[in-house]
C-alpha cells in the first residue's frame, strides 16, 4: 500500500503517521521534542519511527514520500529557522538531512500551511481554490490558498500572520518581538495577557484578582466566562473583536472563500467563535459583506496535524 | 499587426491605446470619464475610440481583445461595483455591455492589479513569481502576484490593501467607511491629513498653519519640506513609516520578492521613499530582513496604465 510518513514536529511533542491518500493515519507515535538537543540524534529517533510503523502496519508498506509541519520552516530551503519554541538554533538543514537516512520524496512547510494543504486535499476545504487557514493554539499559525495553490513566498516564509502589527507599532511586543502584533493578542497566550489588561483598566470584581499571570490557564478562563465574570467576560469580547478585525484585513489581501478555525482556542467557540463571526461581517468591505464563510476544520479527530504533513507529498498525487 | 485595445477608466479619464505584445501602445486617446452620466454612451464612446485608434494606424489592425482596468472592479464577475469616484451606481455589468458592442475576447480588473501584471509581463517583475505593486495616488492600491499568478480572489476582489485596518479599528475614516485603513494615511489625501494631524498635534510654526485644507496641494507640502518647513517634514516622516510597517505586514502574508512602486507619491523619493526603506527594514520580521527589494516601475513613461490593461489580454499569449 502506498502510504507517505507525515511528522509533525511541534515544540512539545513530535507525531509521526502512516498516512494513505484519503489523509487517514493507519499507525501513529510520538516522542517528546525537547528529549533530543541534539538534532542527529532527533533525527535518528525519527527514521527509527518510521521502521516501527512500518513494521506494525506490516509487509506491504510502500513509503512513497516523507512530509514535515514545522514552526518556521521554510519550504523553498527545506530549513527550519530560529524558531522560537525549538533548541536547535540557527538556520536548521532539516531536510537534507534527513534525505541522508532516508532516500525518498521530502518536503517540509511551517505548520499552519501543512494543515491548510491538509484541509484541502483531506478536509471541508475540497475544491476550493481560496481559502485561509488559521491555527489558533499557544500562538497563531495561517496557511493561505489563492488560486489552488498553497502561498509560499520568496523563499518559503508566506502566512506569518501572527507577527502582522494592527496597532501602528505601538501594541504588545509577541515572542519575536513584533510590537502590536496579533499573537500578542489572539491566542492561547494573548487571552492571558488581555485578562491583565482588563484587569488593570476596570475595577470589577474578579477570580482573577487572586490568581497570579503564571498560574492562569485558558480553561479558568473559559469556566469564569461560563460562571459571569466581568474581566474573563470582557478579555472573550476583546479577543473576538480583534480576531474579526484581523480576518477582515486578511479578505482584503486575497479575498478568500472562507476561513478555516482549528486549534485550542477554536473551542471556546460560545466566547469566541460566535462573536467574532459579528464583528468580522461588522468590519468587512462593503464590497466583501456576506460572502466569506467561517468554517471549521473537516480534519479534527483525523490525526490533523500529521494528515496535513502528508499532504506535502500527497499534493498532485493522489 | 496583432494589438489590444487597453483600456483604463480613472475617476478623471479614460485612456485608450492600441498595445503590441511587448507592451508599447501606437496610438492612444482619452476623454474625460465625468462628461458621460450614461454607461450606454460611454461604452459607445469606448468603441468610437477604437475604431479612431484603428484607423490612425492603418488598415492592419488585428484586435485581438480589450482589456479594462478600472477601480472597484471584479475580475471574475466582469462588473465594476460601487466605485466612490464614477458615476454609475451599483453593480455596473461592464464587460457584458461592451462585448454586445464588440466581440472579442475581454477581461476586466482594478486598476492596480492591471498593473502589477503589466509589471510582470512588460516592466521590471518579467521572470519574478512572488512580487506586490503598490500604486500612490489620490487612494492606495495593490495588485498582489503569488506562484506567478495574480491573487483575485474569490469573487475577483482581492488586494484591496487600502482599507486594511492598521489601528485596531480606532484611525481615521477611508472613504469606504474603514476606520484606521491605510489609505487615510498613505495616499496623496492620507498626506493632506497628516498635515492636519501634525498642525494639531505641534506648535511648530508652519506655512501650513496659513493654508485652508481645501488650498492644500500635494506639490506644496513636497516645496515646503525643501524649505525646512518642520510640519512637512514630520508629516513625510509619518506617511514613510506608516507605508514601511504595512509594507512590512504585507511581506508576512506573502513574502514577495519585491515591491514595485508607481504614481504621484513616488515622486516624493527623498521625503517618501528614503526613509520608508529604513522604516519597513526594521519593521521585517528577522526571517525577512534583507531579502525583499524595494523597487520602481518600469513602466512609467509607457502609459503604464492602458499596457497593465492590456496586459490582461497579452498574458499567456506572447
Amino acid at each position: 500500500m502506498d502510504l507517505v510518513a507525515g511528522i509533525d514536529i511541534g515544540g512539545t511533542k513530535t507525531k509521526i503517521g502512516l498516512v494513505d491518500c484519503d489523509g487517514k493515519s493507519h499507525e501513529q507515535l510520538f516522542f517528546r521534542t525537547r528529549d533530543f538537543d541534539n538534532l542527529d540524534h532527533f533525527l535518528d529517533r525519527i527514521v527509527a519511527g518510521i521502521e516501527e510503523l512500518k513494521a506494525k502496519f506490516g509487509s506491504d508498506v510502500n513509503l512513497i514520500g516523507c512530509g514535515i509541519g514545522a514552526p518556521n520552516a521554510s519550504s523553498r530551503k527545506g530549513t527550519i529557522e530560529n524558531a522560537a519554541n525549538l533548541k536547535w538554533k540557527g538556520s536548521v538543514p532539516i531536510l537534507a538531512k534527513l534525505k541522508q537516512r532516508i532516500d525518498v520524496p521530502m518536503r517540509i512547510m511551517n505548520d499552519a500551511s501543512a494543515a491548510a494543504l491538509g484541509e484541502m486535499l483531506f478536509g471541508n476545504a475540497k475544491g476550493m481554490s481560496d481559502f485561509i487557514a488559521i491555527t489558533l493554539g499557544t500562538g497563531f499559525g495561517a496557511g493561505i490558498v489563492a488560486n489552488g495553490k498553497l502561498i509560499e513566498g520568496y523563499d518559503g516564509f508566506a502566512g506569518e500572520l501572527g507577527h502582522v502589527d494592527m496597532t501602528l507599532g505601538d501594541g504588545r511586543l509577541t515572542g519575536l518581538n513584533v510590537r502590536g502584533g496579533l499573537e500578542a493578542y489572539v491566542s492561547a497566550t494573548g487571552l492571558k495577557r488581555t485578562i491583565l489588561y482588563m484587569l488593570c483598566k476596570y475595577l470589577d470584581e474578579s477570580r482573577f484578582r487572586g490568581i497570579a499571570y503564571n498560574d492562569l490557564h485558558g480553561e479558568d478562563i473559559t469556566k469564569a466566562a461560563e460562571e459571569g465574570d466581568p474581566i474573563a467576560l470582557k478579555a472573550f469580547d476583546y479577543t473576538a473583536d480583534i480576531l474579526g478585525l484581523a480576518m477582515a484585513n486578511f479578505t482584503a489581501f486575497s479575498q478568500p472563500e472562507a476561513f478555516f478555525l482549528m486549534g485550542g482556542l477554536v473551542n471556546s467557540g460560545k466566547w469566541i467563535m460566535d462573536p467574532m463571526k459579528t464583528y468580522f461581517e461588522n468590519y468587512l468591505l462593503e464590497v466583501y459583506k456576506g460572502k466569506v464563510k467561517i468554517l471549521v476544520s473537516g480534519m479534527e479527530g483525523k490525526t490533523a496535524a500529521i494528515a496535513g504533513a502528508a499532504a506535502l507529498i500527497w499534493e498532485g498525487r493522489q
